[in-house]
């Protein structure tokens, strides 16, 4: 058999993502959007809908202490490097329909592409499916892929989850796991990973191109419970100038960050500055209060840890700043958290290309602004890529929007990188 | 009997205030603070213990149709216009000791005072305690007042409680009060009406004075349930240029409302700017989202509707500017709610002044940022004035705070009023 003679199987790869995304979506804890929090039960269900198609496919299936999932197609080489395709079936809460659900039903889409031409990849592909990839639960950046990647910190296990207040270490055992075994996990070899992701950014559908190749991933440096502390007054009692009104401070801090933001721009950096979360809605607050206190968190995030430290420094700097100009006010950053910038592999970019170019594409080459399992793998010397799908409507929302053929496009471009690997 | 035989029986006054207090704030819904909403079974609670009080000191207890308590210790002249001494007993959320119940119980203990003295009093005395003065609850202004005053309007019986969801008119049944008899409540003949209170701001502690005669309440202009909406994007994808982040343009018209209060204190006017909520923390907000949305309310207050209109109108116009320079942002107002700045007694301003006089004290005239129950009285035509207390650590909070001794002597002040007054 030549590889002239393998055609893509349009239909089958269109029929694959459309109904393993709508079993997997029927999973959640309720709308708006979907919800199913990392090493929760949801979570598990989805898996076990996967294990259940990849199972279909003829894969065998194999799990790690830390609960990841590995559906493998065996290749012509059983001991030459695999190629691992995947993502994660955990969401923010309120989350969107894509995010990392469309990864994994891609990865399932090469395999049941490859089953159905009867091509026997170049080395194994395993469809693996991670766990716990959305931080938003655990403060703890891709903790199921790094778990299983033997990376996880004493610590880390310790962490709580933001809607329980028990640890990942509780919540693995709830799903069945020993986090005793997760600790002392032997890093395997390092593989290839390649991971399928909506781009969660406007670029490619402002470009009007439908998937892009992605070779680096940015880090972050994140405050999640900062604080902003201030007095509580009477909103008609007290003058403007005895004020020390937390909401004003951080509205001030919020514009001067969105200055240091522009101004880095300008200098030719990297960065995105984030305010996901101001809480000044307590039962505490009231419409005739000054606010005397609000929560916020802040997520920074740059290709470059300098640019990282720049605008951490700047920030620090603002809150000196306030807090000297505001008597009575006081910020508390509270925990740092970070994960660091990474870049992807060449090779592996090179591979989805030759495949592109197969069906006469040429995708771009960008940065992804979102952490992903993809940079987990890459920090533990996988030879890692990703490709990003276009999408409108913003991410980790309900409205989260992405079309299901330009998916089907890149999974053909995958299914003829790894025709290809056969071939030469 | 001439009147220099009356003495202020002093430590009567004062365990008065301390054992009454006391008993009140035992009645709360738990901590931090105190929490009895409007028109709840904690708010009759405190009713009770008040009625209990009253009996104790031979008062006359009567109850209008929307439940605010007149508890009459008679006059020499049973048909001269009534002194009305009073506040209410409901608290905000997490409230303070002393907002409300310092009033009740001060005037508690002016006829203690009286009965303990042997003083028949010109007129009658009436200890008078609201409902539903705390506008958090309904948004409705002096709710329980205005009630007894045939004040409310049709529509203000439907607002909702803001904890529960259910209407004023519902929560009057609950509490044994027939809506449809407060509807055609005939408004009484205006009399004359006092109330103690804490100052809610700065100036009398700042000034080290014990108490003040308020001659006039500033009004407000309220938006409750104002929003922004933005566009909901992933934090590390959307590029800056491409965002329409609702806490981003919500800090900006927080800076900029300052900025207008600035300028309108500047000019000489009276007013407050307060953002007493921001909500940017539902279930769909994360660290690692840009915000499409926050809820906020808005509270305008002065004692000239010239000046709160001026607000108003900037309000608008600076929205209008921050939508123009942010594509994707729309803030949405909602409903506005007023209340009205009133101008209170100099009749009755001058009868404290008396009393304060026959003690020694001079106490200043001033203004009152918050909007009390007095305010209520003086728009129906009765002869109102307000006493303030110092008081310190804001207002509306657990941390409020008051020295009892304050308020005897101001009590003192209101008892030497009413010896003066039958005196002449």
């Amino acid at each position: 058999m030549t590889e002239t003679l393998v055609t893509v199987p349009r239909e089958l790869i269109a029929d694959t993502i459309a109904r393993v995304l709508a079993r997997v979506n029927a999973i959640t804890s309720g709308g708006p959007g979907w919800t199913r929090p990392s090493y929760s039960p949801l979570e598990s269900a989805a898996h076990a809908v996967i294990e259940e198609e990849a199972r279909a496919l003829g894969c065998e299936i194999r799990r790690d202490a830390a609960g990841n999932m590995f559906a493998t197609l065996p290749g012509q080489d059983r001991g030459a490097t695999a190629l691992h395709i995947g993502s994660h079936l955990d969401t923010v809460s309120q989350g969107g329909a894509y995010d990392g659900q469309a990864g994994v039903v891609g990865a399932l889409a090469v395999i049941a592409a490859l089953r159905a031409e009867g091509v026997t990849p170049a080395t194994d592909v395993v469809l693996t499916v991670t766990r716990a990839e959305e931080s938003v639960w655990f403060p703890v950046s891709y903790a199921g892929s790094r778990a299983g990647l033997g990376r996880l910190t004493p610590q880390e296990f310790d962490a709580k989850r933001s809607d329980t207040g028990r640890t990942l270490a509780e919540h693995m055992r709830d799903e069945g796991f020993d986090p005793d075994a997760v600790r002392s996990i032997e890093p395997p070899a390092p593989a290839r990973f390649l991971e399928f992701h909506i781009e969660q950014g406007p670029v490619l559908d402002d470009a009007g191109e439908p998937y892009a190749i992605v070779d680096a991933v940015r880090g972050g440096l994140r405050y999640r419970e900062a604080q902003v502390h201030g007095v509580w007054a009477h909103s008609g009692g007290a003058p403007r100038g005895a004020r020390a009104d937390a909401v004003v401070a951080m509205a001030e801090l919020i514009l001067a960050m969105d200055a240091v933001w522009a101004r880095l721009l300008d200098a030719g950096h990297d960065l995105t500055v984030t305010f996901g979360k101001l809480d000044a809605a307590s039962p505490q607050h009231a419409m005739a209060k000054v606010p005397g206190h609000a929560g916020f968190c802040l997520d920074l995030r740059s290709d470059d840890v300098a640019v990282l430290e720049e605008a951490d420094a700047a920030l620090k700097a603002e809150i000196a700043r306030i807090e000297a100009a505001r008597p009575g006010i006081r910020f508390e950053l509270g925990a740092q958290s970070r994960s660091a910038p990474a870049r992807l592999s060449e090779t592996m970019a090179e591979f989805v290309a030759t495949g592109a170019r197969a069906q006469g594409d040429s995708p771009r080459r960008m940065l992804s602004g979102g952490g992903h399992d993809a940079a987990a793998f890459g920090a533990a010397g996988w030879d890692s890529v990703m490709v990003f799908i276009r999408n409108w409507n913003g991410s980790h929302c309900p409205e989260e929007a992405m079309d299901e053929a330009d998916l089907a496009r890149a999974v053909g471009a995958v299914f003829l990188g790894i025709v290809a690997e056969r071939g030469r």
